[in-house]
């Protein structure tokens, strides 16, 4: 075989197995997102290359697939939605009616080097509220991601809901001096934190711009893993003016208490995002071993960022690699993924009355039945094999107008006449 | 606003409203596609390019989003998934249950002059029957095309499924003595007939390099739009040996009137289709005005060409653009695909007791219903507004534990303690 007629490594293949999980999977997400009340939207799959390069952060923008068309257009693949979110939204704000509560399941590509859990091309559910400065907002979108967590069969053993807050990080860095311009650096270092072992993780800090006291500062915020806002304010309000912050933190942990999804959530100072444009409330669902199942956050500037309106904004992303390994682990795949299933399989059971099983077939699939047939002659036992294999829940042996209903599973046969069978084969599946 | 923060030319942003309508048109494609026994799968949307420019044609290799990765590969966009699916069948071809029914509705780009009907991002159905050398195969999927035309309430007068001949066109062109390495050339020639004003495409014959001979017999079969078995036999059989080809077209004619769709066929010999892998019958369901809403036919040498075994092939597209003017110009988009739809709001009716709404809402959501509630603090009346503007089944009014049930259409109220309501809160819907 030609060595180039293969799959671009880091990109997959969906035979119909693989497919039917990836469908189990989008199909829950979209079924969460609609009892959320959320509403559907996407956009193209390739955007001006600017959109993605102006506020995501270095990380994002070396990992694009960028191309030039015939234009002369610097064009790339999305590696995320919310830069198009906030390029809609900020299109059509005026007109769009408020909230503005919406989610996509779009496909994204990054040119990582493909890993387990990282690939090139993956699919993210994001749900994102826009327009509502609330922290009722994020309690919202947190809502939905824990739903669907639970709705996958995932318990509070298997994934933690880890809430951080990016403007306590700006006021602890800023009253260290650390420059506005270095801020994004250094969060972006604190977010390699669980992406590195920890001596990895020391050598870049200790080679990194800060000094000793900062540094230190630094590692005292690390070790706030799960802590209360009363330790908060015991441990930070004398240094920094945060009581804002702190009470906004209170106030989503009573939201969350009252959506009674307390017993995922957990305050934790050591998440901040990648991402550059994040602004306030950050969170990441954290399975065994560090790894991240879903992750966002608010971030109030990015639609001026894109030229549009000040609009606050807040949403989470959770991505289908990740996320099927852990299931994949835990055993929550739907056994019946494997197999497809079919309604009728119609036979001819003597010859000569082929065009009959065709006209069967076509009668059955107008009446919103899955019905088939073989496509080459072969004896009954040949058939009622193949119809087996397909999964088939009734075989139908015509002869004339005669039929012989067979439920697979039972093995039961009955005969009935053609008319009788045509008023209602839904009988058959019950 | 920047001039860059918009889409690219020729690419959709899908706000709820299109979202939906995309939906509506995806998932019947789906539902179709179940019915008839077919199973999903999906491709990457990036291949290596020479899987795309190999037999695909020039008009195809035109239109491709190349690029090149960080290792140096030659990458591109998919602008239609055969190849894919080529490849991937014919790396497992021994693994895979017979026969292979797939069907797929990829997101495709074309690198294309962007006009009405032609965009450089769309989706398209997919249908393929691979390994099926019985001309009933083709029936098979020519039945799929029709049954998703009539889902889409589409009737014969709307579209006409013309059935061509590839193997008729080869045998005339070589009785012609067209030299077989411009035989390609001859047929995307024939197939800008309709896509080009006559006398363009008189042109164009005129200063091809086929004498006039050669111009003359192509002229006389362009003159067969609606013909039968009988007539062709009449017509050419005195000059090339095509009594295998009309047997098979004979066959698939009985085929499709056994299925019941003779109606919406016809046989035509100007139907020939762009692509190069083309081998056998040909189709192309033709709206008015000569715009193909779907088209395909049988490609027995694909598979070989990527690398595979020699398997025969047969299969369809239909891409979204074309058919979403087609059905909107007939007035069969339905009404109600213009309004969400939310099954519960639910009001905080008296102070204090916002805990109590978030928590009704998460259970209702935990039950299966869509839920939701303000985002910020209203009074009652602007509360059931925005109720009726979410389009919602029910408002839910609360106050301490007592509800006020209202369904909004009717504008009925009733009282009923919250334990009883979400005993079943599926009767307020019914």
């Amino acid at each position: 075989m030609a060595s180039n007629f293969q799959a671009v490594k880091g990109t997959r293949d969906f035979y119909p197995q693989e497919m039917r999980l990836r469908n189990y999977i989008i199909d829950t997400w979209r079924r969460v997102s609609l009892r959320c009340g959320f509403e559907e939207y996407d956009a193209p799959i390739f955007e001006y290359l600017d959109l993605f390069t102006v506020k995501s952060g270095e990380e994002i923008a070396e990992q694009l697939f960028s191309f030039t068309d015939r234009g002369g257009r610097d064009l790339a693949i999305r590696p995320e939605i919310t830069p198009s979110l906030a390029r809609m939204v900020a299109e059509k704000i005026n007109a769009l009616p408020r909230p503005v509560k919406w989610f996509s399941v779009p496909r994204l590509c990054r040119a990582e080097r493909p890993q387990r859990g990282r690939l090139r091309e993956f699919f993210q559910w994001n749900v994102d509220v826009i327009g509502v400065d609330d922290i009722l907002a994020d309690a919202e979108c947190i809502f939905a991601c824990v739903e669907a967590l639970r709705e996958f069969g995932l318990t509070p053993a298997d994934v933690e809901m880890r809430i951080g807050s990016r403007p306590l990080w700006t006021a602890v860095l800023d009253s260290l001096a650390v420059p506005t311009e270095r801020r994004d650096d250094v969060l972006a270092l604190v977010d390699k934190r669980f992406k590195l072992p920890e001596d990895a993780f020391d050598k870049l800090l200790a080679e990194s711009f800060l000094n000793d006291e900062q540094t230190s500062v630094i590692r005292d915020l690390l070790s706030h893993e799960n802590v209360t806002v009363e330790q908060l304010l015991t441990d930070y309000s004398g240094r920094v003016d945060i009581g804002q912050t702190v009470e906004r933190l209170s106030q989503l942990l009573g939201y969350l208490e009252a959506y009674g999804i307390a017993e995922w959530c957990v305050l934790d100072l050591r998440v901040v995002r990648g991402l550059a444009y994040y602004t306030g409330v950050v969170y990441e669902a954290i399975a065994a071993g560090e790894r991240a199942v879903a992750g966002g956050g608010r971030y109030d500037n990015l639609l001026q960022v894109v030229g549009g309106p000040a609009e606050s904004a807040t949403g989470f992303g959770m991505g289908d690699v990740v996320l099927g390994i852990l299931l994949d682990e835990k055993g929550l795949l739907p056994a019946d993924l494997a197999s497809e299933s079919l309604n009728f399989f119609v036979i001819d059971a003597v010859e000569g009355v082929f065009p009959k099983v065709l006209d069967l077939v076509a009668r059955l699939r107008k009446g919103g039945f899955s019905a088939d047939c073989h496509t080459r002659r072969q004896n009954v036992g040949k058939q009622l094999k193949q119809a087996d294999k397909r999964g088939a829940r009734c075989s139908v042996l015509l002869s004339g107008n005669d039929l012989r209903i067979k439920t697979m599973a039972s093995g039961e046969e009955t005969d009935i006449d053609a008319t009788t069978f045509l008023d209602d084969p839904g009988k058959w599946l019950q």
